[in-house]
């Protein structure tokens, strides 16, 4: 039994990190563009969706937050103690998609999970998320960036940490079926239990900081590449790479597949899938180009720092 | 052990009918087209792709034979007597994704599969396949004309094989998720074994006979369909609904999964993905416009005949 419960406290930062995020990119889109849907979900809880697609700037944005909670799901009974009834989950999940080719897909999210007993005493508890970036073209400094960003506020709070998630999400982003990494990674981290490598307050203040990380570590490089020209060759590129994003989603992406067999609601979860996609037969850049070097960065995790 | 082995005599069968596929449709298209690829498979075997795309009538056409053998695969081990120690499967696969809105998409797949113990004697053997229908505008006469194509050459063989198989097919193409049908269905079937519904020679000619069916079941369909006009939110939405696809093909199709897991080949297992796709937020049809109609549709398997 755990007397430490930040269920509230974490669940008031997303609803407020996503009025943030939205906010930010609204400003970088010139316009307010975020419509908001509510769902239920019939065996308890829900969530707030916001979407927005079509801008000049965001091709494609969702900024989501759900809570649901009750019986442990059939995909989840292994995981448990046997005295687990139920289960509470609250994260907010961010994927965006620019126009631009230029600009890399980036996604984010956070989350928070509880196993309770049948007096709703906590057995376990847990942290997740992480943060990853999918170039299409890729720009060195914006990798750097990306990855110096996010390094400096796990150093903040464990040395251990970024070395280790960031491998995490190297292992994690990858499409076996293809041999390749999903994009240039980021960090990636599940099962934070309070106690293990921090304690209590510390890992609920890690969570905080390394959420509230994502937007310095991605607005600088939309803002940097949300306006270069690119020619109509390049947007078809980053349309049959978007493929591969749809392929990792619904291949290998345990989030879609958590969110699928647990009742989530689908539009909610398929926000992440870009907005328009191509699948052409055996495309193979010539070598030494820039579509090229994309894949051959993608063959392996490198350091970026 | 079983003296019966129709595997040379099903392979250049379906050699033969991936040429007369490709020369059928080419003839729609109004020149050659298809491309051939040939692929080997590290652990035995390989295949011969047809593949088209960028057509005025075919925006892109897949007609695949692959001949696979070797080891039996981890995800086939639960399926197999102990005895069993390698195994052999060729199949022909036909994915049709027609540029105009109005011509429905169309699947078809025929399969045979032998699994030999040390000394390459039979264990057992069975035929699988199925053919089916994905609209995007619902013009009834093409279901009924699908559907009573492939019934009438069952009817030939077994009288309980349409309404069996017509049945598996809507089971089978059913996106759980959606709660949808993939499309209007067709047939589907297997683990066909001699000696059960229909002795040696007989299920070897009823699986001759139904595959040679698909062509007559099709053209005249994308014929009557392929130069009717068509608006751009008509394409739009035929672009929208292909996504349908993709999230069947890779979440639950297991011919894609075991094509992925046997070391098959990526790009000729994802020639059946469509040319360009759309994933938008929560796309709802206005109430009886021909969008909705087809959604409606596609809320429950119906009796074309």
């Amino acid at each position: 039994m755990h007397n430490f419960n930040p269920r509230i406290r974490f669940f008031e930062f997303i609803r407020d990190l996503q009025e943030t995020v939205c906010k930010s990119l609204e400003e970088i889109e010139g316009s307010e563009s975020f419509i908001e849907d509510s769902w239920d979900r019939p065996e308890g809880g829900g969530g707030w969706s916001r979407i927005f697609s079509g801008g000049a700037v965001l091709e494609k944005a969702g900024v989501n937050v759900s809570e649901v909670h009750g019986p442990i799901p059939d995909i989840l009974k292994d995981q448990v103690p046997s005295a687990a009834k139920s289960f509470y989950a609250t994260g907010i999940s961010i994927v965006i998609h620019p126009r631009n080719p230029m600009a890399p897909t980036t996604h984010a999210n956070f989350r928070y999970f509880q196993v309770l007993d049948s007096n709703d005493d906590i057995l376990d508890q847990w942290f997740g998320g992480g943060a990853d970036l999918t170039p299409y073209y890729l720009f060195e400094e914006d990798a750097s960036h990306f990855h110096r960003t996010l390094k400096t506020t796990c150093d903040e709070h464990n040395q251990d940490f970024y070395p280790k998630f960031k491998v995490w999400c190297d292992k994690y982003f990858y499409n076996t079926h293809r041999q390749e990494q999903r994009g240039i990674g980021g960090i990636f981290f599940d099962h934070l239990r309070p106690g293990e490598e921090l304690q209590e307050t510390e890992l609920e203040n890690f969570i905080y900081k390394i959420a509230s990380a994502f937007l310095p570590a991605y607005i600088p490089i939309i803002k940097q590449r949300m306006n270069l020209n690119y020619s109509s060759a390049q947007k078809h590129w980053q349309e049959v790479r978007r493929g591969r994003y749809v392929e990792f989603n619904l291949l290998h992406d345990r989030g879609t597949i958590f969110g699928l067999k647990t009742g989530g609601r689908i539009e909610s979860i398929f926000m992440s899938l870009p907005p328009i996609v191509r699948w052409e037969y055996n495309v193979s850049p010539k070598k030494n180009t820039a579509e090229w070097n994309t894949l051959e960065i993608l063959k392996k995790p490198k350091n970026w720092l």
